[in-house]
């Protein structure tokens, strides 16, 4: 047994806690330990005195533990253990040809037992990992609604035109090829609120849409107004109109806020260029010692908020806040998430959830994400992790044997709680489309679906990915929704998969059991439900 | 080259700030990659023209990388990177017989160098770890005092007695034999305050005091008045003199502070077992559906706080900054810390930062503290790992070879500016004394404190062990402490390793390059200083 591939942490995605009572614990091995560990747990304060008058821990509890996903080189193991008094200590019990071992903390140390198998416990204490105590305000409480929700993104700009009477300026026409970042053609609100019956009737309970606030962009990350919806887009009545019209078909919505950075129009950042250093305003943005400022990325109509304010970290919570308590809002996508301090969401995550415990926090994190989803922070990240995964394969980058080790090694990145509703996505407006990156296969369009919608987390689909919209890079992607009477193929197969899920919880389940894994590709079964996809074919997807 | 044996994390152990333009950046290996690992990071958003007119990653730069330590199985590369504009990406280049490799996030990618021995980076936007953004509020500050500091330990019961007028009822005769823990004999704050300048002459620049709040107890941590001082210990008058005599020293005053659980004499749960669901304190506890509550370990006489309920969470933060503003306290110990909710240590660091920000926060944790040293919670933990490893070593149960593992293990553990002012120490009120561990051996206690005073970190002395008191067990180990004419050769010993640490700062420096070390001891090196510790001779500490 190779006890230098075992690993574990204390606290985290190894070893969380899902409820007051229940603990999930993981263990990371190499290959050779197959049908080999168990877990040992106890709480380290219960002792009871032994018939020598020595005092000894008592009722320690034996665990079987199950792989739960392989990776390439490791097999993860995973057991979901009791704490009836929310303390525990745990250490697990390896098996192997030359001994029994108990592994923890300290590496491994043999055991020996007795001839009805079992082992002096007494040097457990010393041993063990320690989950210390299942504190309430510690927990990760997520809204129940997410995983049962299904998200169709929407980029304003380029989705319908309802509102004929806004003074929107010069449009290019509907349709027309998309050239670089600052062309508008005229999406708007009152477009996207006729378009809502149609939306849930393919199925869809959720809607994000990027940023709606006042900007002079077409994208809108650069915010002029937190407190406006952009005139070219409607009025704060036609917004209310799309969330009640929403709520009303069982929609949720999600908006987009962009805390990272201010737009340069803005009348605050404004006021700091015209006053400088003796502008109220002044150290509410992070100004360098020769003069110039940080920017989100290198782009100066961006300057970056300094959370670090009190009074700028003020006004971004009263933003929220409003948004929050005036229209009823089911969600925040919170961009470049990952650039603005933890401190900052912490704050945040209380100040939403005191108003509402039932909206969805959403980092835009692209990589690793549990730094912000430990309970205090998210409850869930955009999940490109996932989505790279699948561009691989149906991009015929890789073949079925890595995409399971990819997806594999997604659904031993996060806690089960936490991978129930992660966000994951396909492509959004910061990608090229997944038709795109399938080279207009449209049956491995087909896969790429198929793998997202029989993932474990809140799936969503870029507006327009379900008619095969193509895009190369960001600029394209971003293209008009083409409005045409003709259903597509690909847009039945996309609401026959998102209607199966909603029926088949096996869809959303964490387990999943691979039949087949190859150059040729995949068979993975889910509870009654087999998938099997072969990117060289054309059938692909059975039940 | 074995890839299967690296590890790392963005942010933690693995990656942390140090202040807002560095990051430390350490990888763990095996042991066949000597030499070859280097580090190469950029700014995922700086981009550059090539001569083909497409964007590519701009001025990255590479970093040789160091082993820093070396566990039993494991070497751990570091280097310090410097990150102008506060974002970074980064990933390790390898090089190995059969060619060289980036490793990152999704493994090991072999690159190909060209002439000149440049390499295309265009990958790495793809195969780096990200440190997002250094953000001024997600940085960890300790006070800067702390690492110079040499902590003595006093539980007050037991250290002296100076106030002649208390009312203390039937004491033992000081320095009988210690059986059980309810025994008093009489210490006090004014028996402390008489002996500052002894303690100042040995070199101690902090003291630690166990609870001195009332408390029926021996030990004072089942608190019956959180902003009283003990009657027996003296009055509020005695412990500002107290105070201000040590600061007027150059001593700081570290106090305990016991928020896990209340004492069940206090009026606030004495409300609650007078009045049941009707107290106003009720819901300050955590009542369990059968009629019980939870408590300290299964100690009845210490009702576990309920930090979810604001109230409560106020009346403790209202106690902190009591103790802080009115008395200048310069350190809180915080007892049973592991068991308090994240969120509260939280709340209140901002808390106590928001008084003084030059006070020491103090966690005890016994097993791994990252999860409370991320910044935002402790400045330091108590560090039983590093304990375990001298306790080992000097009672003769491990090597030189496994000292050196261990201890490499406890400097790998945390990061480097977390290590500076983490609280060392070779026993405590909760643990045996070191001579005991020791078995009466002084040469290898002398070795444990020459150990304890070559780390890194904030090194504490519990009372008489300088002296070479004897316990077994924690209550034994509370015996009063011998006022004796006669200066101890081991008291000496310890000044002297005190007096060599003040005036050189290699003894606290993290880098240690060690010569020998197996079965016959240990010869290891800090810049000038040379340490050789043989456990079974006479000789063991040399300049």
């Amino acid at each position: 047994m190779d006890f230098t591939m075992f690993h574990h942490e204390a606290k985290g995605r190894y070893a969380y806690a899902i409820d007051l009572h229940n603990l999930h614990i993981r263990l990371r091995t190499g290959q050779d330990a197959k049908g080999n560990i168990k877990l040992i747990a106890f709480d380290p304060f219960v002792w009871a005195k032994d018939e020598t008058g020595e005092y000894k821990i008592s009722d320690p509890v034996t665990y079987e533990m199950n792989i739960e996903h392989s990776t390439k080189d490791f097999d993860w193991w995973f057991a979901e253990i009791k704490v009836p008094t929310k303390r525990a200590k745990y250490a697990f019990i390896v098996e192997c040809e030359d001994g029994t071992y108990l592994y923890g903390p300290a590496g491994e140390t043999a055991i020996s037992l007795d001839d009805s198998g079992e082992f002096d416990i007494s040097p457990l204490h010393h041993l063990g990992y320690g989950y210390p105590y299942i504190l309430e305000e510690d927990l990760f409480h997520a809204p129940s609604w997410v995983t049962d929700t299904v998200w169709y993104q929407i980029f304003p700009e380029r989705y319908a035109i309802g509102g004929k009477h806004l003074n929107k300026g010069e449009l290019h026409p509907w349709g027309s090829k998309v050239e670089g970042i600052n062309q508008f053609f005229g999406g708007d609100i009152l477009g996207i609120a006729s378009k809502l019956t149609e939306i849930r009737g393919l199925g869809f309970t959720g809607i994000y849409l990027t940023p709606i606030f006042k900007s002079p962009s077409t994208h809108k990350y650069n915010t002029e107004d937190y407190y406006e919806i952009d005139p070219a887009f409607g009025t704060k009545e036609d917004f209310k109109e799309l969330v009640d019209k929403a709520h009303s078909l069982g929609i949720k919505i999600m908006i987009d806020l962009v805390y990272n950075h201010i737009g340069s129009t803005h009348p605050i950042w404004q006021d700091v260029v015209q006053n400088g250093a003796a502008s109220k305003y002044y150290n509410w943005f992070c100004h360098r010692d020769d003069g110039s400022y940080e920017t989100f990325a290198t782009v100066k109509a961006m300057p970056k908020w300094n959370t670090a304010n009190p009074d700028a970290r003020a006004y971004l919570m009263d933003v929220t806040l409003y948004w929050a308590k005036t229209y009823g809002i089911d969600g925040f996508r919170l961009d470049v998430a990952n650039e603005v301090s933890h401190d900052f969401w912490r704050e945040f995550r209380k100040a939403v959830r005191g108003v509402n415990p039932e909206i969805y926090i959403l980092g835009e994190v692209w990589d690793d994400g549990m730094p912000w989803l430990m309970g205090d922070q998210f409850d869930g990240v955009m999940n490109y992790p996932l989505a790279e995964a699948i561009w691989s394969f149906v991009s015929g980058k890789t073949d079925g044997a890595k995409l399971r080790h990819d997806i594999s090694k997604c659904l031993v990145m996060y806690p089960r709680d936490r991978q129930k509703v992660i966000f994951n996505l396909l492509g959004t407006h910061d990608t090229s489309r997944i038709m795109t990156v399938c080279n207009n296969k449209v049956e491995r369009v087909k896969q790429a679906f198929t793998l997202l919608m029989t993932m474990p987390g809140s799936p969503m689909v870029f507006y327009g990915d379900e008619i095969g919209l193509i895009g190369d890079g960001a600029d394209e992607a971003r293209q008009c929704m083409i409005w045409d009477e003709n259903k597509s193929d690909l847009q039945a197969f996309v609401k026959d998969l998102i209607t199966l899920r909603a029926e088949d919880k096996d869809m959303k389940s964490h387990d999943i059991i691979w039949h087949k894994a190859d150059n040729e590709g995949v068979i993975y079964q889910k509870g009654s439900l087999m998938v099997a996809l072969n990117p060289n074919g054309a059938e692909i997807w059975r039940r």
